[in-house]
């Protein structure tokens, strides 16, 4: 299978037409659209470490979740953050594609995986993306704990507004726009991945409990997702876990 | 004194000529221009919490850092999260008013006090109101807790890119769309409030090191200049220093 | 019934769907969401006069046809026209609702008021708020003098480009950009509130009669029409006639 | 004398820096540039009656006020109110030329001359077009009556919003947009030609009498001016005085 | 039958419908919609040798593919080269309309004659107005002088990328937009009237043979369509084939 | 001498000041900055061609005069025209370095190359990149012949509209925009790259001799410039003349 066949089977399972408008996703570097897929590595970003992984392990397709090309480039060089790791890529003979938004909205995609790492029940959407769901009646205290580790994760910022959780909205990634609709469908408690310091103020005046349990901790959860795509087009999908000591250095 | 002398004076001293083209401050809500000031509460934003201090302590006037009313307000009603408040302050006669972007960039306001509270040397500007200083030389994990102290909080994420920390540059509240020019300003170390994930990852690829210390916590440092302003004018100045148990309520 | 139940009821009545895209309706003010509703004025527009008068009557909702608030407001102060009327009305705890370009297409709404107080038959739309009809042949001096009897107004310009009338088109308030659409449709006579000085000498140019009857004359027709509408709910319904000498002082 | 000359001669005269940035003003029509001028018709518009009135004198350029091209001309026919008057003028070998908003703002233009009209003393410029002067302190009823005098109309709108005038301020034709630089620089009293229903409204409620006399009376004094300039460059200059019944028909 | 009435039939045929949105046509300059028609002028453009042979010709209208007004008209002057020729018709009372993309879409318009003169077969539509056919397999050579001759132009510019035709795209005048299109759809040679310099390089790299032959040659194939649609309307049609003599001068 | 070197030498050659506010110019690719610079192709384009002869003569830079990333890219893959030859150069470590609009304006740049090609005296410049001159006088069919010996192309569209020449304009490239400004300097002949069929015609209504001599043959001729550039910064610049045949295939 060559890269521009992967790059049509995920087009297929994926489909462009969930994206956002605003999007820029699918194809990002395609070095050479006839090479053999030798392995797929799966990550949230295509970080100069994510780069060094696929190398080591002999994967020349990176599927990335956040598109690597997001603003378009109007020069190609290594002195910005961008660029360097474009150019990394071509010369090592590394395809990237990503599926950002349109994985967001997929049925078993990013927001879907989050609800069900948090054990939501009942699961609706109330938006393309956003998702809805019940938990037992609990203290905000438990709820937020159980977050933590449901996620791997001890940064956590957080609004309490409600002393107790039942129904839980949720938006993987920066969810600081869809306060009003989740309040509106009838959320106590909003969970996303980061805020505004506005967006924080708007929950307690509102009465919307918000948990911010970080952009990487709340959208790593597609990968083993993604990974299984991958291998059921017969090829050799790896995992690239987004290791916080890792790509933020601490 | 009156609030619409208040108003003037405060305008003299902290001229609109400095602020953001896309900002909007200033008066943001005068119940009545003629109205004896009875006493100035100062805070951080102009929140439920806030309107409730100055009633309690007899103040009818709330200099707030950040602008109550941002986006244009089409209609006022109970039901969104700032027309509630200017309800509120309209029937309480608390007039409202605003600063932020203005504030960030005079000498004396939010980024000086910020680069004095985290003990910078040969303070300059790196942009009107970035500022940009030096430090001994020092690890990154020494900074990193310097700042956590200096600040007051514990909230902190961060990039490690260097080792060593020596030149710094700082944005109070959301800093992430500055993290180039801060590079180009010889920094090896950015301090700023909240930053995105794509921000944190480019500082990481562009070898910057990276202090999110929250929005709250960069900012809050300005009220005691605030207060003193007030002070100046006569009358009676109060704090209303941001806690994160009050406003987010943990 | 709240402030609140009698909003979603005129929603219903009078739905959104109707109101031009540029138009800013609905709800203007709103003090109190859950304050039973004690009586309504019906006006034309929210001034002082409207606001003192729904004191006198004891009436905390004034149904004005134009919206009080139309120009967002980056700022709430007692210094300009809008500002000082709303809050006016928040120092009184009265609500302001508005339904302006939807209540001009509604049917039974303005414009067809003023078509029967014209006293035109076969009456159609030849925009979503424009109303066309018949009279009986008659000079246009007659007419003229009929249509200042019945709109009690002697505040009349006009332009007359044929000496017949049979055909009357009409918009209520502004109709300086429905001319072409009017000659389309096949009128020989326009009555509109007012029109440019550009407009006037197009219809003569293009051979249109035009009757400008002053933008209130107009519309206050549809004031008892908003009476009864408020009456049908159970309400208190008071009426706020605009009165020349009362709202421009002459 | 040429009309190319003639339009070279004009426009150094009102030099275009003074326009408006919206405007499109100066050369409108021009059959033939190197034509000898054989009389100039001086109107405020570029009326049938005034190209009627042209061909009946002999004068083969109209100077008129206002522009007969405003919104660009995507065709040419004889079909709507524009088109046809350009026809006429082509097919007449007659040119035309407008001054507009520069000739509003020209020292000695169209609001000096309304000014001097209205007999204002001590008179100075509020805006690059506005005029603001003094009058011996009068009641309103006093004043507008002067008015309606020294213009010549009957046709008289306002606003009684204080009982006596000292500081008038003036715009021609449509000042609905001035009204709040008229109150900052101290008028009781505002003059104009056309206003809106809201603009009158605001008038009210915020204290600025206000006496709209009709878009033609406030221009028409600049008729004598025109014809002076013509007459300077050694032309015949020819009045077309802005009569209601001639061109609005009544 | 009047102008007015040759230009509803017209209508009729080519519905503006099909225009593209950008485009601005339909009638030009109607100096007289009652004026009956004494014969219609079918060309390319309404240039000052058109206008001369319809008055040779006795003929009131001119039939032009191209708009002669495209970019609105601000002023009507003889110093520009539109206004001129517009004057020119106006003072001659000829009558000017356009159909262009229009035009260029219909079943039998533009691309239909061009595919046909050139001998395609199977032709299909690969955009509104992009055709596309075969032809028997032969050198690119070959084919390049067939269009040569076929449209009667020796001016051809080219890029050879294939040695072999076979599908043939083509677009009639300025195609250099439609190269991706041409290929996306198959094809392997692609006919137009001019393109820029970088969109022939583009050929090169993304292997598509391209010929250009003149703007003017793709289309004046044209004309015998037009004037027949004159015919059928009871009216005289004459034929301004274009000369790259007569309108370049050379 | 590094490849950041160079850029940072010709960016003070050819400061970007000079460039149009529309283009994007300057570092097109740049693999590696800190390589060393083996030797520069001066090119107009960086077609394949020209990447291959850079391989060929172990050159790690061209300087092509036109941008090869103009319209910013979304995705850098091997399917579209630009993309391939982006990756190409990537892979071959070579560097793209372009000047374009800046070059067209230098003095000594693209059109002052083209007017002493063409022989032109007292030289001006009517436009930042538009040139003017003299010829002694000459028919128009001698000037032409000359211009396509001067140029060496036998490419030559034309419009004759002066039997004589004497005052010639140019502008390199493409130069439809610019009739206008040649026509008011006093131009009798423009000399340009490519011109649209509408822009032809205006010169034929407006009096302007026109001939276009393709973009490349009046581009071209900035060449050895470039090299001598190149070689002033002690590097070894190989030239890569335009030849229609390898470019265009034919």
């Amino acid at each position: 299978m060559t890269v521009f066949d992967l790059s049509n089977y995920l087009g297929e399972k994926i489909p462009s037409s969930l994206s956002e408008p605003w999007d820029n996703d699918g194809d990002m570097v395609i070095p050479d659209r006839n090479a053999e897929v030798t392995g797929v590595l799966c990550a949230l970003d295509c970080t100069s470490g994510a780069i060094a992984r696929a190398k080591a392990l002999g994967c020349n397709v990176i599927l990335a979740h956040h598109p690597l090309i997001f603003k378009p480039l109007s020069r190609l060089t290594d002195t910005d953050s961008v660029g360097k790791r474009v150019l990394d890529c071509v010369k090592s003979g590394i395809a990237v594609l990503s599926y950002h938004t349109r994985l967001d909205c997929l049925a078993g995609g990013v927001n879907d995986c989050l609800a069900q790492t948090l054990g939501l029940e009942n699961v609706t959407a109330f938006l393309p993306y956003g998702r809805m769901g019940d938990v037992s009646e609990q203290s905000f205290e438990t709820f937020l704990s159980h977050v933590g580790k449901a996620l791997g994760t001890e940064e956590l910022q957080c609004v309490k507004a409600n002393p107790t959780v039942r129904k839980v909205a949720l938006v993987s990634g920066s969810g600081k726009d869809e306060i009003t609709h989740a309040l509106r469908a009838g959320a106590d408690t909003f969970v996303t991945g980061e805020a505004s310091h506005s967006a924080m103020l708007d929950c307690k005046e509102l009465g919307l409990n918000l948990i911010c349990a970080t952009h990487y901790a709340t959208e790593r959860v597609v990968l083993p997702f993604l990974q299984e795509l991958v291998c059921s087009a017969g090829l050799r999908g790896e995992l690239y876990p987004f290791h916080r000591e890792a790509e933020y250095g601490i």
